[in-house]
This record gives C-alpha cells, structure tokens and sequence, in this order.
C-alpha cells in the first residue's frame, strides 16, 4: 500500500509538471507547451498602405526611414529591388476576413520595421509586435523572420508575447494575398502557437 | 521491494526533468521554468540622450539613423511624431537608482534600436540588448515589443540570454520616469524572467 | 501487480512528457530540451562584403541603409565609429569552412541588419534570420543581440525557428575571423541549440 501512495503521487507530480503549470494571476489558466498540435490558432491579414502612394502620404501606414532617392544614390546597383531601405510601419490587421479595414480599426495592429534585402528580387526581412487591443484580447505577440517573397508561403517566428499572450512562442506562416505595386499591399499570417498560456 | 525500487528511480527522474536540469557548465545552477512565479525579478532605468541637444551630440548616448529633416522631407505629414525615425542607441543604465549616471558608466547599457511608428502619436518599438558587465553578472539579456506610450506601463518580451542568463525568457514592463523634451528620456524598466538559470 | 503495472506507466508517462514530445507531422521526430548539451551544433562562417568597396557595389551583400555622409551631417562627432549607421544585409555563408564563398551560393545566406552603436569604438547590434535552403536542411534560425567587437568572443541568442529548426532556442557565439578595412569581413559563428527538434 505504501508503494501504491508514493506512485499515485508520482503521477500526480507528473501531471502537474509535465506541460502546464497553474498560473498564480488565474487559477482557471495554465501554460501549455504543445509541439505536435497548436495550442491556440488564428488567421490575421495585414495591410500595409505604401508611404508615397498618389505622392500623397495622407493615409499611409508606412513610412520609409530613408528617402529613395537618398538610397538609390548611395546604392545606384540596386536598381528596382530596394535593396537597404528600411520602412517603420504601424498597420491594421483584420481577423479572419481579408477585407479592407477602416483606417481608424485599431482592434489589432502590427508595429515595427521591415527592410529590402536583396538586389536580385524582392526580399524582405521582417521584424514586429501585433498589438491585440479588443475588449476580448489585450496583448503583444512579438515576431521576426524572413520574408523570402519569391516563395509561396513563408514561416517566421513569434519569439515571445505579452499579456494574454503572455510567454507565447509558435510560428506564422506568411502568404502574400494581394499587392498592388507601391500603393497597397496585404499579407496572410496564419499564426500557430505551440508555447502559450491558455 | 523491487516495484519500491522502480517508484523511487521514477520521483527521481521526475525531480530531475521536471523543470531544472542540471547544468553541464556548473553543477550548482540549474534551469527553472516558473509561470506562476519569475524565477528572477529586477528594476532598470534606462537613460537616453537625445542627439540633437543643443544642437551637440558630445554626451549624447543615440543617434538618429536618418536626418529628421530628410524624414520630414520623404514623410511630409507626420508633424511632430518622427513617424519613420530610427534610433540607435547605446544607454547607460542604472539598477534600482533612477539617477542620471555618469556617461562613462558600463557595467548595465543597453544596445540597440528604436522607431517611432506612429504618425497620430508619440509611439515607438524597441529591440534591444541590455549588456551586463560587472563583477558580479555578466552576460545579455535581449528583448523587443511595442512601447505604446500613450499607455501608463507597456509590455515587452525578453527573447533570449547569454552568460549568467543563458536561455532566459521573460517580460518587462516599460515606464516612462522622466521626459525632458527633446534632450533626456528615462524608462523605467521592471524585468520579469519565468525562464532561467538559477 | 497492480503497483508494479501502476508504475510502469508512470515511466512512460514520464519519458514521453519530461523533455521529448513526439510530433504530428513525423512520427520518428521529438522536441528535445537539454541545458546542459546542446541537442544541436553547427560551425558557420558569415561573408559580408561591404558597400562601398572600390567605390562599386556590384560585388556588395550588404547595403548602408543611410549615406554615411548624411550620417555624418546628422551626428558630426561620431568620428569613424559609425555611430548611428543601420546596414542591411543578405550574406552568403559557409558551412564547416571559412574560404570565401561564391557569391551565388545560396545554401545557407544570412538576412537581416546590423547597425553600428557606439561613438568610442566600433561596436554592432545584429538581428537576422539565417535561411537554409539545401536538398538536406531547409529553414530558418532567427538571432538577436549585441556583437561587441572589442571582445574576442560575443553571444548572441538563437530566439526561434522554423522548418526543419521548428521553435528552436539557443546561443551563438561569434568571433570575428577576418577585417579587411571597408572591403570584407567574416564571422565565425558557433552555433549551439539547446531546444530543437530531433
């Protein structure tokens, strides 16, 4: 009988330690690690508004941090590939639906930077928050990675997050859904996280 | 006797991969994984001098990547909120004390880039390193997040660590302590990891 | 009996749970955490030629992202430290051997920006993603951190992965292996991963 107790605490230990653990800010959560299936999923569109759109930046979401010109002089070689310029962009994303959002939806957005890096073809580099501001989800997610755009999807990683998305880890597969030359652009993430607290 | 036996080699199994392994490197230290508790709790102050005061850049400790009026130029509609300005900093910074410290203090700096991001707003976005070079610690923590500051306190994550914090993940919540125009800033920095070496 | 069945599923349990989770998408994979022996080690060497070398950049693989002498116009008191300068770049990188690669190798590239931190010394900060692309390995490792060059070696954190190095975490130890002036110069970088899929 005695061995019988120890192993029942045992497993018990076990449970407890295994993959979760009880959140001390809420009983009712625990934090999941899960490498075979998601623990939590989403699909979000960004949408990103070019900086010199019309030569009007009046609803740009973006903006470059060097002047074009500056850069072409400085790289005359890159010719139409962008290579070296970095844009700071602040974008809304829309849930689920590709749709166009209003300018003003702030519900999610995407803060951070992206840069050109090649001279052969379009490739970017990404590096950037998602800030979840509903009355259902408040949080960060923080994510870079690769943005190798000749292919048709592409993972990057979500290194880490906030508030409900506190010690998040998992991967976002990137799929450009439309691109219109330099006026408007819009990225499918299909988010999966496999460290998060649920 | 024998199932006896197979229980014990079973707890001790579990104490050992439950959350800390011993480490190959020292065999005091361990890892800890803790989400209902940090593992290791810290208050910095992070101080920044802007570059363009009075119109000298002799103390300053960033440096604008690009010129504001370039910005200006290429961004005509941003005002006053540097949409598209990318700063590089290396900071001082202070542990527990929110006092200015000397210029030439190095033993806690902070290495890395911010942006402003908003053009309805003063908003920005770091990722960053804090080097820690004293006696008594040594190593990096790395960290990036949106810092919203319209919002009292805002979250970012703490991705990785080197040296004394090998593999570290955490969050520190941002305040802004003091704001003097365009010459100081100060951020209050209170660093949570859940995940460390211990 | 009963105990001793009792028992043997604890053990199971436990070796399936501790540090190893088998994962969905093949069946002869697991997550692997092991601090005290990295599960994963690789030697690479990164090849960056500058941007203005020989006052051409058809050779280059990296760009300044600023004119050095708007930067030089924007802080005038950096000297040649750099202070302030964002340089992306998409570097070919070498497996096991330092020799210069060709310039169209594409197995293992390097892609992302460095920027030059401090006014007294030369001193960089890294965010990057390295992109494998070989018949043997495919995807990507994303790096952050300080690269404080007046150290012999530096590390920098591992803070995700994708593809083949699916939600990896380590540390990369960097040495500067060759300086050639404002022509070349190669990282060596000795990479360890401490949570990787095996």
């Amino acid at each position: 009988m005695a061995s019988l107790t120890i192993v029942f605490a045992a497993i018990f230990l076990l449970s407890l330690t295994s993959a979760s653990v009880v959140h001390g800010r809420s009983s009712r959560r625990r934090f999941v690690r899960s490498y075979d299936e998601p623990c939590m999923e989403m699909r979000l569109y960004l949408h990103d508004i070019l900086y010199d759109y019309s030569n009007s930046t009046s609803n740009s979401t973006s903006a470059a941090a060097t002047k074009p010109t500056a850069l072409a002089t400085a790289v005359p070689s890159t010719g139409g590939t962008f290579f070296g310029q970095v844009v700071v962009f602040n974008d809304p994303m829309t849930e689920g639906r590709a749709l166009p959002p209003s300018l003003e939806e702030t519900a999610v957005r995407a803060q951070g930077v992206y840069l050109y890096n090649s001279k052969e073809a379009f490739n970017a580099w990404f590096a950037f928050s998602i800030v979840f501001n509903s009355t259902g989800r408040r949080g960060t997610l923080n994510l870079m990675g690769a943005d190798i755009i000749a292919e048709k999807t592409r993972d990057i990683s979500v290194v880490g997050g906030t508030g409900d998305f506190f010690m998040s880890r998992g991967v976002a597969t990137l799929r450009t859904d439309a691109f219109e030359g330099f006026t408007y652009f819009r990225l499918q993430m299909d988010i999966k996280l496999y460290e998060c607290y649920v």
